[in-house]
């Protein structure tokens, strides 16, 4: 078993808030992070699988097409992109970086398998100083 | 003569547009960027002085005094903000890298010379992969 | 369960030496990091918690809060400071990353209890090529 | 238990290949990877071990002597070489990240055991987009 | 006016050597970088153009058609190549970085001209502890 | 001409202060910074030579020997040191990064002159945020 990983980035903006909070609310509880105006951010998105190395090949899987599904499931649908309002998979959702990863998570889970190989973790950084990580459970 | 780089870092949302033009406009010049959504960015900034060294301190200006500057004149009108709707000394311009840059410059300017030293450059980093370097003329 | 990180930084002088051993024992053992004179680096924390997102918050603990509290029981003692003379929480102990590191956890796990997750790993780097992973046991 | 980690980086000569197949199809399969004229990479290196503090010392391992070990047994026979020709531990094999790095737990499970403590993990970062890592089994 | 600047890699096998010198008095001059076998790196380029802001459009040289030329005229022909054997702009050079970076230049001289803006600079980064920057005469 | 930067770290103790000023007037004017006890810096040394390409070698120096110089010359005797009490060349001064940098300009240049290139400047960090650049005059 070895493990590959796999690094995209997106710009986006996004808030933190809950539509059945009013301003001042969801100000007191997430500070500027509630910007009515938005604010944003350049993520860094580590995505890894996991599996056996495919003898006749040498590796786990090819990396183009892992990239090109990480593109097209996830960063064409959330780069330069309004996280709250244009990500169907984020719809309903706090857009925090934990509920971005666990999303992407859901999103990916099966996209992966179909590359015979396992979903093993995302990890999201929203800025230098902060990122969260997902193993599915 | 040294020069004394102090960076700082904001979050912001913010769309390549002008208002002048349609969307449909906006969008085949400025492509994805005219987002009338918005997108944002982990900016990177980084402030260079230049000055003699002070003998009697042995350095050019008080980094803490330089931050503290650097931090109520840009930092705490950009951070967390949207840099097209709510920051007065962008109003009327593109927000793009050039024009944030050459504007951050016009507000430090003065301030900074008020510490005893010259502005030499601003160098405002958009992504890992674009920054604009700006000397004041 | 998901798992997220805040990066914190410290500036410290220290060595590594016994006071048990002569000069020339702890030199012959720690080689230069024994200077009587000590040395010292950019200490680099990333502090890492884990547990359910809070369902009406969308966030597994407050980012701001937990950087409050490493920086209060942590940060305010450790930067700036000397970690053999000046830290209660290394008396006794040598200043090696691996000790500091797990004092560190010490100090962090009831405080973080505190915020309703739990302390999941602390990472302690020393230089770009060095650093300590600690899991509590 | 405490993880210690220990960064080195080579640079060296590559491509992905196998002799038994045709250009045609080593290209197929590989893409500009398998560019018969070589390409190259700065390859990262992180060797993590893994044990408990000796008490009388305060750390897990004296780092110069895992550097010193991890430079003889592999940096010196990789640096500034081609991967696929002047390797020993690579011979017949595909020089994909994946199998280098599972070559490199082989050569060095040993040699650190040598040091009373256990190899736990071999991450190689072949770009800044792409790393894997081999935990032994 | 303002300095713009795009970030691109490239991977690339080389060697330094002069086909007019014997093997050992190549090894003699440059080491372990004479490997007639190759070593290889990952090169990091960075572009600065410098011009006006266009006033109408608020940016320097628009950043996509920037990356493209640069993608079309200089990575797509050195991107996974060897530097000595392929790389039509290096024959009868050296492949050092400093010839390198001043071949990246002609290259790059009239087409970043025909953007409407003037090639500030060619910085090619090697090894993160080596670089070169010209700039043009 | 062309510029080639050669970058080495040191780790070193150090504390702002005037010997000639109590210590209440240190930590008055310096802050933390004057800590009796000391505290340290991973510091980040990017020294830069200009010169043109030597044609029989393709380079404008070699690098190792840029290396050893700086090696022997500085990093020698500031790492792992006290900057304030073992320094030679730092007597006298306050230990700023202006005033280290400027001192490190001052022993290289003659040394690199004897390289046949020019030295051209000077970089030093303290933290990733605090840098300063020198260019000898």
């Amino acid at each position: 078993m070895i493990f590959l990983t796999r690094r995209e980035r997106f710009n986006a903006a996004h808030r933190l808030f809950r539509p059945d909070w009013t301003t001042e609310k969801n100000t007191e509880v997430y500070g500027k992070c509630a910007n009515p105006n938005w604010h944003g951010h350049n993520y860094i998105l580590l995505v890894t699988v996991k599996g056996e190395i495919k003898p006749e090949l040498g590796y786990v899987v090819d990396l183009k097409t892992l990239s090109k599904v990480i593109r097209e499931i996830i960063i064409d649908r959330v780069d330069h992109k309004n996280l709250n309002l244009e990500v169907d998979f984020l719809e309903g959702k706090v857009a925090s970086t934990e509920n971005i990863a666990m999303a992407i998570w859901e999103e990916l889970k099966i996209p992966i398998q179909a590359l015979e190989v396992d979903l093993h973790s995302i990890r999201l950084e929203e800025t230098e100083n902060n990122f969260v990580e997902y193993f599915g459970h």
